[in-house]
């Protein structure tokens, strides 16, 4: 009688990062209630955002246009290069105005029991990036996590050579936190990597 | 350079409910991140279920077929009507397999502020549905909100007759909550609302 296409799309909400079960029924059912303009809406957006966007050729972030518009401006800093781990680190951390230069996507960060090693990220291409020597600094931005932590020491140590600075982004108690509600795992970096003042 | 798709996509995105810029900025970049495979299966997911889902004719609910499987089904309860806000509440009141009699689908709330009143939602149709003498009881099964509480009272009133009965949920301290924990409005509706106990 039915043909399930209630059920074929909550399947597929639920592959979206934080949407569980539940969401899904909510969301799929609000899409088939609005009638039919929303709904194709969202179908065709979705169609046409896939169908226009690329990896870049140079840092491999999600782009329309090749090379993206980070790769293509002549006017940031060629001197250094910001490594993060996807497009939408690119975003935040240049939303901040802090960061000049140029940015490098690694799509990834290393995951052993995942079965991500070096050869399923883009670590081959940014070490290829790395030998044409314009580069001065490698910042690894990369989330003090566990696997971020791993790649951040693996990086370091694969791509360590003279005159090259690799820096990564300070850990520590977040600005206005409290070192009552910090995790020991925190405070035990702020700690360790405390800094000296100026 | 760029035509805007992952914006256009995010914008879409952002009018479902409970998906805000950020969450919809995530969902966007995840989406054209995870290769073409998966978004175009999204997308004719959210295509396909809105080309076949509709409004079922008896009682309003959105339904693969028509009429839907409640009010095709010949061994639910003739004598009983459940009045639901929408689609989803169905569903919940249903998987709790305490109720066995017919729903209707009213569409909405009044919400005057918000220009709903009884045309802009099914009250016209519950009313020519009432016309069949078919009912003894009504449940209106709507949520104890102000605009909920608004639309029962209407209805009570405009629904009165001779041989039916006219029920609402119970409103009180959920199962399991604390009398600590209870807001005044919810207490005060348990006071007010107290059950006899047999």
């Amino acid at each position: 009688m039915t043909t399930g296409s209630l059920e074929r799309l909550q399947e597929q909400l639920k592959k979206l990062p934080g949407i569980g079960a539940r969401t899904a029924r909510k969301l799929s059912l609000y899409i088939i209630g609005q009638g039919r303009g929303m709904g194709l809406s969202l179908s065709d957006a979705i169609r046409d955002a896939i169908e226009r966007y690329h990896h870049c050729p140079v840092c491999g972030m999600l782009t329309e246009i090749s090379p993206c518009r980070f790769c293509a401006d002549p006017q940031r800093e060629n001197g250094t290069l910001c490594v993060v781990q996807d497009t939408r680190d690119v975003h935040l951390i240049d939303g901040t105005g802090a960061f000049q230069g140029r940015y490098f996507v690694l799509g990834g960060v290393l995951s052993p029991l995942d079965g991500i090693g070096p050869d399923q990220i883009r670590i081959p291409e940014l070490v290829q990036l790395l030998k044409t020597g314009e580069y001065r600094e490698l910042i690894l931005a990369l989330n003090p996590s566990t696997e971020g932590e791993a790649t951040i020491g693996y990086l370091a140590e694969l791509l360590r050579r003279e005159g090259l600075i690799i820096t990564r982004l300070s850990t520590g108690i977040p600005f206005g936190g409290d070192i009552e509600y910090t995790t020991a795992v925190t405070l035990t970096n702020a700690l360790v990597r405390r800094q000296s003042i100026d």
